[in-house]
């Protein structure tokens, strides 16, 4: 039969206990959301909201064809300018979603006979974008400089090295300014997906390659979403001119797939507008942050210190965490939950997620539940 | 340096006439649009519009997370089962975009040890698909079901099969009944991609795989867009209730990627009931596309035949096809220039599409302007 083997993948889930199910939210949950990723506390903004509806009447329900046909409109070119000037880069390119952003990145500038140097611990997204490029793919140690530069070491051709900002899983810091380094030693490129810092990091939330100096450079090419910090959807590239408009010429998954909804262009520059009037929301972030994790080391928890607005702890098995999680949400607490195969090292988590606008009382609130359902 | 090799590809662009440029476009265009894959003209449908307004005040500008995680609210729900019901499948899952939606299918059904047999046409996100599911890949002559036969017919294993329903550059239609005779001969698994048939073929436009009696086959898994005939953005995966399951679980562009922003869901669903109450705008875009392709036609032009929405018109060169597309624009008409590396074959074409709300006079208006403008 057709799609039998699906039966035999479903039983082994059941029995691993690693199903996993929809659970559809309402709109007005009772619960205290430590699990999204809106950072800033924007996607219920009514700047934001506003800017989604405004854009949706202004230029209709969808952008009509890809963006080289009749889906680029001036909004999105407006969203472009404004977010390569706000971060520092010389040009945007909008995308659907950040996972489309990072398979145009990696596998238009890693063309057949190049070489990736990616870090292990890289999002399902930019292994994807390993696995599509034409150029070959060198998996090196997590954050470290020195098995980067030994793989760069090997290699004559053109090269990229390959690598998220802040890792998701446990929010660690890649050590971008030595990779940068490395990379200019070699003359490699350095193609970083900032997904989890732009918002939160760098001055007023411009990112983490912008703290570190990157912003601007000719040999660094960044991608983020629109919908973490942002509260809205898509993604994006910011570099050099000219590799933006190579990515125009060649990326799959910008010349084939229709652009943005306006109402997610129109939101995110109101978020971007928002945050250039508001940068303490980024410090904030990262203030509640490291207090969650001060807390929660204090109650004795395993928790991993926050280098932007992720914090996680440890769960002592995936039965254990979905557990955890769930006694949680039973508290009125929404907490993620990490497991095999999500989490490279095997380890489950809880995931927590600092926004910008929680209260001294919520944050008390949080660690207390944590604590208390601990396994 | 970094990126060199970047301009030397730029060059050798410039030099083939093959350069592409974003060309942003106002709010409201005096052009006459035969270019965008709106085909039923709901995009700027107030319905639309409203669908998506309301769902971002209601919802927020964003889905704020994965589908997993806070990434699902109702009102996905909603849509995917409305979405199921309309074309007669017993289960949906929306996808940020259609893109996604065809690689999560693909990887998520042709596991290692399987068999891929994929149209020599198809779109650009099937077969990114094929190149990242660990199965085997082998493609096959266009719209060809004997083709299909004999490279199921060399192997044992799982196998999947597929294609298009309505091809993107020619809008030619695949052989859906007798491709899923050849997959019943061989127990293998259908797979299409109706992102071009959705709203304009089958019964009041439940598409192509509705209209050639597979809705709800339990063999059968169909992809659609949300951002064609319902004038939104994203894309769904359509099929067996234990499929639709086994994404969520596997698919790597479901589980790793911020969900669907809620206008954009909201201005889906709102497209889709609209439909249901007016199922006569599906005819109408067929029926535009007939009589577009009869009066080119008469005018001497080479259109194929069309079986959708879609009329393509043969053009000599790429270089005469861009002066075309642009002697069409400058006297106000947007058509679609398609030329290498988009087509397969290497034919450069202007892609006309029907609107189901193109006026007698329109049409009229069109055909004209493509006759005088011709090289």
């Amino acid at each position: 039969m057709a799609f039998g083997w699906i039966d035999e993948q479903a039983e082994l889930r059941r029995r691993a206990g690693l199903v996993r199910t929809l659970r559809p939210r309402p709109a007005e949950s009772p619960l205290l959301d430590l699990a999204s990723n809106d950072y800033l506390g924007l996607a219920r903004h009514p700047e934001v909201t506003e800017g989604a509806a405004r854009a949706a009447r202004t230029w209709g329900g969808g952008a009509t064809g890809s963006r080289l046909v009749t889906g680029t409109t001036e909004l999105h070119a407006e969203l472009e300018r404004e977010l390569a000037d706000f971060c520092g880069f010389e040009a945007a390119l909008v995308f659907s979603s950040g996972y489309a952003a990072n398979l145009a990145a990696v596998t238009a500038l890693a063309p057949h006979g190049s070489l990736i140097v990616s870090d292990a611990g890289n999002h399902a997204s930019l292994i994807d974008g390993c696995r599509l490029a034409r150029g070959t793919t060198q998996v090196v140690a997590h954050s470290e400089p020195d098995a980067v530069r030994k793989a760069l070491h090997t290699y004559d051709g053109p090269a990229v090295v390959v690598s998220d900002t802040v890792f998701s899983v446990d929010g660690d810091a890649a050590p971008l300014a030595r990779f940068a380094e490395v990379c200019r030693e070699h003359g490699a490129g350095l193609v970083v997906d900032d997904a989890h810092g732009l918002g939160v990091l760098g001055d007023g939330g411009r990112g983490a390659p912008h703290a570190a100096g990157l912003a601007g450079a000719d040999d660094v090419v960044v991608t983020v979403t629109l919908s973490k910090s942002f509260g809205s959807q898509g993604g994006a590239v910011l570099g050099p001119a000219r590799v933006i408009d190579h990515l125009v010429n060649a990326a799959r998954t910008f010349i084939f797939d229709t652009g943005l909804a306006p109402a997610a262009a129109g939101a995110a520059l109101a978020a971007l507008r928002l945050l250039r009037r508001e940068p303490e929301r980024a410090a904030r972030a990262r203030m509640v942050a490291s207090e969650l994790h001060t807390r929660l080391t204090a109650a004795g928890l395993e928790a991993v210190r926050p280098d932007a607005a992720v914090v996680s702890v440890r769960a002592p098995s995936p039965e254990e965490a979905v557990l955890w999680a769930a006694d949680c949400r039973a508290a009125g607490l929404a907490v993620g939950c990490f497991r095999p195969p999500s989490v490279p090292d095997g380890i489950s988590r809880l995931r927590l997620t600092a926004r910008a606008d929680l209260s001294e009382g919520q944050i008390e609130r949080a660690v207390r539940v944590i604590g208390e359902t601990r396994p």
